[in-house]
């Protein structure tokens, strides 16, 4: 069996920089037709340069795949002009709180006093994409950070706010609530629960930010995957780091996905009867959502099993050696 | 400033075997006057025999220190006779659901069907130590089991029953329930929650089962340790694995807390001003429940500090390389 998956878009991706970025850049581009690329680097992409140097360095990194990169821009208190000059380049602005994640030291600290460039955000189209969680304890920090998602829903109406990466069912319920709500979801977060990081043996390689929650959690977000919920888009949120980053006494968060997002995937959907919805949850609702055209780029992806290799490079995947039973067969 | 302690015990210990006990062994011999000795291991001790060979290598390792080893036998579905024979060399048996922790994949798999022996552990005198977890999702496993302790409860009203490592406010709540259940408590459980695991980066030395929870459970440990619960009684549950087996892609469970628990114990209860009723917490509430008399030993802390090593041998302890405010400085 084989199915065909037009325009493939992973729409939450790190790629890093330097030797990583060309390690793991082409393949995302092998898979996908285009990804939107984080931009909380060392130091973070945070000018119209230095966004222009990223790009010209991925699209180095990914030719000749056809790949669009679309590009974000580290959020800071930026005023309309500087906006206004770099909405052209970017698909979206993306929030971090301070301190939440991998390199976001540089982040948000105080929430409110930034609403005034939300207004901006919303004045122009740009849409904005949050890391959605409180400094709460680590099982609360999405919960917590609804609020936030709510209040925002509200005070603008006609932006765009994609919750990234959500983990819960409550976030899944509040996609529900407000039509300017969009949110992305990993593959890890449809496998995962927090038994597969600490449950047996502790696992450094299922270890991400946000945490995989409860059993119920995952269940409601595969529901709404496997019906290919209009608003919510596959993002694999893949962030690779070496392995001595992973397998060591303080372990970096991040799984390494992009190389088995989409045999997996196919593999998901397929248990679960639902492959006809798949085009829908990697691709179509994205560009709905974002009002995108991405590059034409066919996939196919056939029922044919392969072993994922124990490495690439110096980063281990996502199921590294197991064998996957749906693999990418062709790319047009 | 300075306190004495007279005759602690740490009440949920694990020694291992061979070259590594005879590394962890005598740390617990200095601080401690006496220690219940885990049989979980491989092959379990689970014969008179074995009992009295590791018991054996337990006092070699642990001369000249004055030290009480308290024997415990892996619960199996002994006859009478043999528990009549081992009785006097235990202080009880520990039960083990198959595959709940660290060398547990030979412990019970049928809790009901075990409640003949539970019946002549009653009529002997002999307590029960229960590693109690289910198989469920990681964060309800202890909750999960306290139905069965409840239904023991009742059942075997004249049977100890300990409540090993509890971790959760409901298991404090269940203690004061019934008169026949008692519990220890780690010191890692009154000073961690899964913040301290997954929080922020992956953290393998604070990797234990069972996993440390919420801070509400926390709170409600560390309350009833320092207004010293009658039958709240100090384990460390100490246990060491090589460095290699802990900064892993698989790490295994567990904490080598046995060379800072008098001094992290002192520093906690005196920040909570209950330097008070620490004597009751690591020992005397222990003669109480187990209605034993421990070797006569004092052991004085002073409120000085000392750096924790980075390795014991290959073993990284708790607190590694940091500066603990009390310190072990006399031994009587």
């Amino acid at each position: 069996m084989d199915i065909r998956i037009h325009a493939p878009l992973d729409m939450h991706l790190h790629l890093r920089e330097g030797a990583l970025l060309r390690l793991v850049a082409p393949l995302s581009a092998r898979d996908f037709a285009g990804a939107v690329i984080m931009p909380n680097l060392v130091p973070a992409v945070d000018t119209l340069e230095r966004l222009a140097t990223y790009r010209a360095e991925v699209e180095a990194a990914t030719a000749p795949h056809t790949f669009a990169p679309l590009m974000t821009l580290f959020f800071r208190q930026y005023d309309e002009a500087l906006l206004t000059a770099v909405r052209p380049h970017i698909i979206g602005v993306k929030l971090y709180p301070e301190g939440v994640t991998t390199n976001s030291a540089d982040g948000v600290r105080d929430l409110q006093r930034i609403e005034p460039t939300l207004a901006v955000l919303e004045r122009l189209g740009i849409p904005l994409l949050v890391h959605g969680e409180s400094h709460g304890f680590v099982l609360d920090r999405e919960a917590e950070f609804l609020r936030t998602y709510t209040r925002w829903a509200n005070l603008f109406p006609r932006l765009t706010i994609v919750m990234e990466h959500i983990t819960t069912a409550a976030a899944v319920r509040l996609l529900d609530e407000y039509a300017n709500l969009a949110a992305t979801v990993t593959l890890h977060h449809l496998l995962l629960t927090l038994d597969d990081v600490v449950g047996g043996l502790l696992s450094p390689h299922a270890f991400c930010k946000p945490i995989a929650k409860r059993p119920e959690d995952r269940a409601a977000l595969l529901e709404a995957a496997l019906h290919a919920h209009p608003r919510l888009m596959f993002g694999s949120d893949s962030a690779p780091h070496p392995v001595e980053r992973k397998e060591a006494a303080g372990c970096a968060a991040g799984i390494f996905s992009a190389p088995v997002s989409l045999p997996l995937l196919a593999e998901l959907f397929a248990r679960h009867d639902a492959l006809d919805q798949l085009q829908a949850f990697v691709s179509d609702n994205a560009r709905t959502v974002y009002g995108i055209t991405p590059p034409a780029k066919t996939v196919t992806l056939a029922e044919r099993p392969w072993q994922v290799p124990a490495r690439y490079g110096e980063v281990v995947p996502f199921y590294a050696g197991q064998t996957l039973a749906w693999q990418v067969v062709e790319v047009a």
